[in-house]
């Protein structure tokens, strides 16, 4: 299976080597405006100049790309592993549309772990709630991240919302506020600092007792390797919007 | 509904208490042989001086009572919440065959976190196990602990184990081998020192990541309540023998 | 020596007992303007209506009574312990000037083990901070507490930014801001939730390695037990203004 | 200055890569009886092949390989920095004497971050252990470790057992043991699984509360890079044996 990596960064590199040491996939290229270094397959500039027939992109790039991705994916019949962050709500929606016609996998996150720990959060939130425990949410991440709270910190908040018929809301900042907590706040707090690769920490505080689920990152490597991992669940439907949730 | 609670030494008092603040239980009395306080409600030597109809026990006591509390219940169609530890496979018997015709409770944590603790790694350790996540148990307790690994950390084993249709192997001591960790072994690591009330940890540790679900206990309170809340659970059963799996 | 202990809530309640049991000490009274219990010991609604003479007040109460307390133990030569939390700049000044002519001990965490952690996170932060590594501070509490960050967290601040020659900044809201981590910018996050007693964790994050240090109270008379040692510990002193560090 | 690096494995690569990419440091080359890969360098296979002349070895191979590297070092007058783990008490010895003519250094962790560590509980092991505290070691690492405890945790342990004049006594398996704990008594437990790189933690335990210090390596590079640094200050020192917390 002929596989396209978009995007030539330091996590596009990393899809990149994963995918050639796959030995179900074939790399046939990768797609970059620039170059920092000449990759070791075809290296296109953007998506018209490949000629190829290709049956999977995985985008790890930037979301002013999605439109040139979703238009050839469309027309060559590709699947799609959207691994970029930042998308804005129109961009989701468009997604959104495009999977009635082809198989396509978004996430903030493609690390195996944080798909099973999603699940495991959404799936006992409500019965912790409902014994009277609050939750709260805390990530770490290195000091060169610019956003927070991290795409993956959403995610979480927000699978523990809908388990939750949408009733919590998050907050962000206690310093600037005096009050006690409400049943249906969740903290979210946003640590920064070294080369952190990501730590993630869903808390249940009840009466005089604390479970707490935790994914901890060891490396890049495995955000690539969860990349590829998607993509051959993906291969095996036919059209559809997939995340870690309803993919595996 | 009238309660008995069998043991009056630090736990047993609380439970004690947790009972007479409890709007829908009455303490009917406590049963020991020895007391260093003298209990504000009726105080039995053993269960052959009690003359009141008893709905429902709470054992916090020692396994030594079990004969003497099982006759006691299958003659007085009686509830019983076992708390105590250190049964033996052949009490665990007896009180599996007096449970065909009375509703009984056992288990070596009443926690409700620990209950839902337990749901949540038995559930998903099959399918983190098929990733080549490693399964390891870390459990903290006080300085005063007798026994090791708690039946707790046993509990949380076993869980595990028989999701993955027993094929694991508990490790307790890695200092006597020197060779590299099997894959179906399941280290278990006892940490003890000051008042710690509990924690207990377990880790699917794979590929450049960890999942870790944990548990912390901030009192003994939240023992206590455990087991009032069991028996009120308990309340709704007929027969059979229940535990923080089954019972919610 | 005989010890009056100003506040009769929870903490005021634990610390009066705490003196009951010190051999060293005589509980003369408690003072409050109300009681919801009636004490054991001598209750006074204030200072005026004490007759004995007093060694040692313990204040478990409200900035509110600053006042009168200073006034009292300077005509009276008495020492003081203030584990009230909330003065204001105005307040510790009028503490410190008091210090000139008896001892006072003034601090917002009294545990022996946050002492410790002070000194420890006071004395290695700029070795680290010098090796690039970046520093964080994370609290959890209870969702009863209305202030954020705590008074601890405050504390570990302000001892760590000290010993960097107050060349630091500290942020509290990362998710209005995006942007990179600044160098000199200190992350201070704060968790509530259940019935947490206090944690607090001071992260030094450096290039693929971190250094936490974290103190965890496991009940309130941690901090009752600490303001008793702390008030044992000043009777050796003759005037002058004490915290944690200065005093042990 | 000419550096060589001795051993080739995984740590000897990325050593070699560290010492590369420092503009005050050569490599010379490397030293391994087999290659798996030819380094970019000149390779060794053994001492006796080096014609250059040589300011330093960082050694990352076996003990079998300490005699030849220090009879070279000796002769050639090296600095030499010892990285490699599972010495012998016989071993430790001979670098002792060589070290009375030349620069050692020797550490079963080359992390700065860990050397930190070292120093704090070091510093602070004996006014925790005077204050009631419990002292326990608790180490994790990948599943294809073959030794436990790991050198780093025997490393602390010396600091702290050092700190409080050789009073306490290790204890590895609480599993075969039916005692409360004795208080001079230091659990060391040792968890493995998947990739982990290192996490060390010492914990103190008193009453009510806890204080635990963590190092977290998230790469193996901290380690390599770790080496260098040690080399680069072993450069200051003429003669002597040094460690993490001599060095620095």
């Amino acid at each position: 299976m002929k596989v396209l990596v978009y995007g030539y960064g330091l996590m596009g590199k990393k899809v990149a080597h994963a995918v050639m040491n796959d030995t179900d996939l074939e790399l046939a290229g990768v797609v970059s405006p620039v170059f920092d270094v000449q990759p070791e397959v075809p290296a296109y500039k953007s998506l018209d100049e490949v000629q190829d027939d290709i049956d999977a992109i995985i985008d790890f790039s930037h979301p002013a790309n999605l439109d040139s991705i979703l238009s050839y994916a469309l027309k060559n019949k590709c699947k799609v592993v959207f691994a970029t962050t930042g998308f804005s709500a129109e961009d989701l929606k468009k997604i959104e549309e495009a999977s009635h016609e082809i198989a396509l996998f978004q996430s903030y996150n493609t690390s195996y772990g944080v798909a099973m720990m999603n699940k495991m959060v959404s799936e006992f939130a409500k019965e912790f709630f409902e014994h009277h425990f609050d939750i709260e949410i805390m990530e770490k991440h290195h000091n060169q991240k610019i956003d927070s709270p991290s795409g993956t910190a959403v995610m979480l908040y927000d699978g523990i919302n809908n388990a939750l018929d949408d009733s919590l809301e998050p907050t962000y900042d206690r310093h600037s506020i005096h009050r006690k907590r409400e049943r249906n706040e969740v903290g979210i707090s946003s640590i920064r600092g070294g080369t952190i690769f990501g730590e993630h920490t869903v808390m249940f505080a009840g009466q005089d007792e604390i479970v707490e689920v935790k994914h901890t990152a060891l490396s890049k490597e495995v955000f690539a390797n969860g990349a590829v991992a998607a993509l051959k669940a993906l291969m095996n439907k036919d059209k559809g919007l997939f995340d870690l949730k309803t993919l595996y």
